[in-house]
């Protein structure tokens, strides 16, 4: 009887139970969560004073330093596997560009974690930086509750594929915006970047950019910055650009 | 055809291509090494020059690397769920404990993992970071070989269940010999440390500690040393006698 109890009062599914949360992180993390009691104390600040049945606090510190070691050891991976040329000094100084600070913070501000946040503070008060705590936070808690491998995947599609371009960081590539206009003008070519989709003003920033060049679109981007919605367009036009060349 | 040639050539349970290695190695490990090539590489010092196919140096200088990012994930996984009383600077800093380099070096000597090293220079002229540095990168050769999980699974063996005493590391319990020995003085008991196995003058040292309190034998242990393997001993009488007392 306890067992069907707890089967159902931990159910996320049933939408008394996670509600709008359940919804929403569902649909940001790509995977179902089996445990919100993870997820709950990802976006707990300290300032909301909760603590759990044995008067220990219930905030996302912990999750964090968790988090932290996930991310480190996912990022280490992928780069020994991406960089097969690179020596140990190299990829440590490549991840160490990839977890900064500046960059989780990015990382958090774009998925907006922070509407999340129960506190009992206002969220202005919180500084930079409880952005990339909170994706630290919430890469704890999907460790916790589905394992390395979701830890992973996860990381895959919201760090390494949206953030880690390896010319970039080497600082090979500065702006693949500049490259593309480089080559217009060389080539003679009309270009224009239109946004065709504005949500700026809702509660998570958004907008789509359509590339155009010689009159013809070539990529479409969306990004929470128009500046980076840009780039994206303009990183994929030369990927497709650069395959074509490769084609010939 | 080429599918089964490369099937049979990379069969490390074939003696002819793992021979003593992959048997050593087996037992070590406590599974079956599937892909032997990632642990030769984990055991080959760069002043043996070697380079592969497209002329990159092959050494474990990369694989301590990734050796140590998944020790660093592992270990804050284990200490979160063991210490769930712990904040964020409390798991900080036993982990650096831990992972110490002089931990890491006491781990590598006793797994005596310098045996299997392939270099030019003597073994006299590594230094004794060298331990440290090949137990790292069996970790990293062992993710790359099986994953996570395997990795977890062989930490937990190897550096938690013999290393990590969390009382012991934060202090509290600084020789559990020593809490033995005032317990038998208070209780007016004689005790005695047998050593009843000593091959020490073999390639890797071991021995085998018999402790006796009041006559009775009360715990065995083995170890690298005979101050290690006493240790041991005493940890497990305290631990036997806990439980006696906690019965009562």
């Amino acid at each position: 009887m306890g067992f069907f109890k707890k089967i159902f009062s931990k159910n996320p599914r049933l939408p008394q139970e996670g509600g709008i949360f359940f919804e929403e992180l569902n649909k940001m993390l790509g995977f179902v969560p089996l445990d919100l009691d993870h997820y709950r104390r990802a976006f707990t600040h300290r300032s909301s004073n909760k603590v759990d049945e044995n008067g220990h606090p219930v905030n996302y510190e912990r999750l964090e330093f968790l988090g932290d070691a996930m991310l480190g050891s996912v990022i280490a991976a992928h780069l020994f596997k991406q960089v097969p040329t690179g020596d140990e000094g190299y990829l440590t100084k490549m991840r160490s560009k990839i977890v900064s600070r500046e960059h989780l913070n990015e990382l958090g501000r774009d998925l907006n974690l922070i509407k999340w946040v129960e506190s009992k503070v206002s969220a202005q008060h919180f500084g930079e930086n409880i952005h990339g705590n909170l994706f630290e936070a919430l890469v704890g808690a999907i460790y916790l509750d589905r394992g390395f491998e979701y830890c992973e995947k996860f990381i895959q599609k919201k760090v390494v594929q949206p953030y880690v371009d390896i010319a970039k960081l080497e600082g090979k590539v500065i702006s693949y915006k500049s490259l593309v206009i480089e080559w217009c003008q060389k080539e003679k070519k009309t270009f224009n970047y239109e946004v065709y989709e504005d949500n700026g003003k809702e509660g998570q920033k958004h907008f789509a950019i359509k590339l155009t060049i010689g009159g013809r679109v070539v990529s479409r981007a969306r990004a929470t910055s128009k500046k980076k919605a840009e780039e994206k367009a303009s990183q994929r036009a030369f990927f497709a650009f650069q395959e074509k060349i490769n084609k010939k």
